[in-house]
């Protein structure tokens, strides 16, 4: 692929719009009785009209056989090589929760668990507490203090919380303090490089500490930590591409990765509509979108196949909101798949269109798996969209004399 | 894709013919009323006849979304990475004047330009002046002396001309002093990295003797350079794969740009049927051929779609001039798509063919971008054709034990 440093001298600032529509986990597998997919079962009118003036394809988010996280699979329809800028899983906890990471801090996913009397874990989301009670139990922690670093200990949700810690050479290069496993005790946490020594220390006093502050507060009587990482420099989309990006993404995540390579983040709430809304009231200022629709990967793992294929409908008939602003290019894809008759993200390449009036339409007349295959893109990877689009866009000069 | 190292280990001498027919701009657009692309919309039943004897397939000469310019597109035909042998635009520009650059020589593209009183450019190409003019002036600007550095300055067409300079530790890497817009001054020359500073300077006394020598001139009272650029090292085609080589391409660029990959080149006119009967002259001394046919750019840039239509008709009459050679491996593709609806070079893949007698042919029954999408190689990187080529003509061993 072409690098961002040829991609940078060639994009050119121009009044032409593109947006991204990212249908969440929206590949899928063929319901066993009906041998068709989630796409393919759905009522989509708008979609298949989308596809019969696009050019399709499928993409690979990150490779053939490969199940991408969240993160990797929006990087990469960003343009980002996920293997190249990965974000850690410390990192996207506290993204979900809008904090701002520091380029050196260190960003670690915490879960209260559950021990008995011997230190054994016995529940690894100590029964799912509540919120509430979470942001009580975080309060606490906040009064541990271990020299040299400043720590804070910040509130997701139900069980999760993120760990900061900042200060002087600290490096995460840490394992994991979490088994991922019941009838074993915590971990302690292993530097994995000499220079991460003092840091493992650091992790390792902060459990200490918590596992005294917490004793006796079952179901919640014990902390693990994993996925100590910190935040890539991501060069952002206005420095490669020229563009004025925005999000609309209901959930804080999606927003937390749009704000990590350089969007603005519109308001837009959970509904589909909303977000169409937000997109007509900002039009004016952006040239690029990126609206992100969540419930298809919620459905798909959920395991429910029905749910799954009405979440697409709903989708669907929220879209003439979307094509009466006409954008220059509109591209309609997914992160991932999210097959319901798996239950979880899965490695499947994920059904593309791009529509715009230079894009050379393929014979493809409906949106799905098996259309998508015989488009005119082909197989392609999730990378190669982003210099696609700004070429649909005639916002990219050519390459070379 | 394979490395060079490996190809030139595997490659054999053998007496079997490759010949390579580039149709420039090849690729194309639906017209907005038929739906059709030039190559949809011509009658070609030479290159129909060709492709259902063919294993077919879209090439990306760059990659998706990256508008090739000429040397892009060519060098990645002839299997040369067009990202890692880049040719400045300075470079390009001499190889169109058969000028033989020195591998230390720097060359740099000039336009003569209009300039007003306060030396703010008001035409960029001087009214395109006549190119005797421009030999005229030529002829003046090589008075221009500057110490530790000799400098020829030579006529392209029109208000175009090369600069080169040659002389000891002369860098390229010089900023444009072409501002690519109107309502501006030529800009200084900047040198990019410490090591320019000297050739700096030398570049900006020879724009300021320029300007003296040049003033009360009008139209062409001044002078903008841009891609000063050094040629690459490329390793030949007979180095890499034991061939040897020759083209027959009528444009001056695209023998210069044959001459850089080690190519013989052969006379022809800009005919193709000359072209044709230059292949038939010299077909015993060679085994690798590339033939150029330009006009179907020329007529895609004009904006002009039935043109393209003819020239691609005209081209498919002459071709039992070289069926009747009966090569044994004949590709037919183009060095990027230049759509009549766009008038200019595009990102869009490009039809492919290539016929022998072992090439596991398709059910692809006709030449045009819609049917090759589902031909037999499918949708790949142009760098991947010579390694093809070289296979089905038996030139190639097979790769480890």
């Amino acid at each position: 692929m072409i690098g961002f440093e040829h991609i940078r001298r060639m994009s050119r600032i121009s009044p032409s719009k593109i947006v991204f529509l990212i249908i969440d986990g929206l590949g899928g597998l063929p319901h066993p009785e009906t041998g068709k997919t989630e796409l393919e079962s759905a009522r989509k009118p708008n979609l298949n009209h989308i596809a019969r003036n696009s050019i399709c394809g499928l993409i690979d988010p990150v490779g053939p056989g490969i199940t991408p996280g969240s993160a990797p699979g929006h990087l990469a329809i960003f343009g980002y090589d996920p293997v190249q800028y990965h974000i850690g899983r410390g990192v996207m906890e506290a993204l979900g929760i809008d904090v701002e990471l520091k380029p050196d801090d260190i960003a670690a996913r915490g879960n209260f668990c559950t021990v008995d009397d011997k230190g054994i874990i016995t529940h690894r989301r100590a029964g799912r507490i509540s919120t509430d009670k979470n942001t009580v139990l975080c309060r606490l922690l906040s009064h541990i203090a271990v020299e040299g670093v400043e720590m804070s200990v910040l509130p997701v949700k139900e069980h999760r919380f993120v760990l900061i810690l900042r200060g002087e050479a600290l490096s995460p290069e840490l394992g994991d303090s979490d088994p991922q496993q019941l009838g074993q005790a915590p971990k302690k946490i292993e530097a994995l490089s000499p220079q991460a020594r003092k840091t493992a220390e650091i992790a390792n006093e902060f459990v200490s500490q918590a596992a005294g502050l917490l004793q006796g507060k079952s179901p919640a009587n014990m902390v693990l930590l994993r996925g100590f990482s910190r935040r890539p420099h991501v060069p952002s989309i206005s420095e490669i591409y020229k563009l004025k990006p925005a999000a609309i993404a209901a959930y804080p995540m999606y927003r937390g990765l749009a704000r990590l390579v350089g969007m603005k983040v519109l308001p837009g709430d959970e509904s589909i509509t909303e977000q169409l809304s937000s997109l007509h009231r900002h039009y004016a200022k952006h040239d690029f979108f990126f609206i992100h629709f969540k419930s298809t990967d919620a459905r798909g793992e959920d395991g429910d196949f029905e749910a799954k294929v009405q979440a697409i409908e709903e989708l669907d008939k929220a879209l003439p909101a979307l094509l009466e602003l006409d954008p220059d290019v509109l591209v309609v894809t997914g992160d991932h798949s999210t097959p319901a008759t798996l239950a979880m993200h899965s490695w499947h390449p994920v059904p593309f269109m791009l529509k715009s009036k230079w894009c050379r339409p393929d014979n493809v007349a409906e949106f799905s798996e098996q259309a998508c295959l015989v488009g005119g893109m082909g197989r392609f990877p999730a990378t190669e969209i982003m210099p696609l689009a700004m070429a649909n866009a005639l916002k990219l000069d050519k390459f070379g004399a």
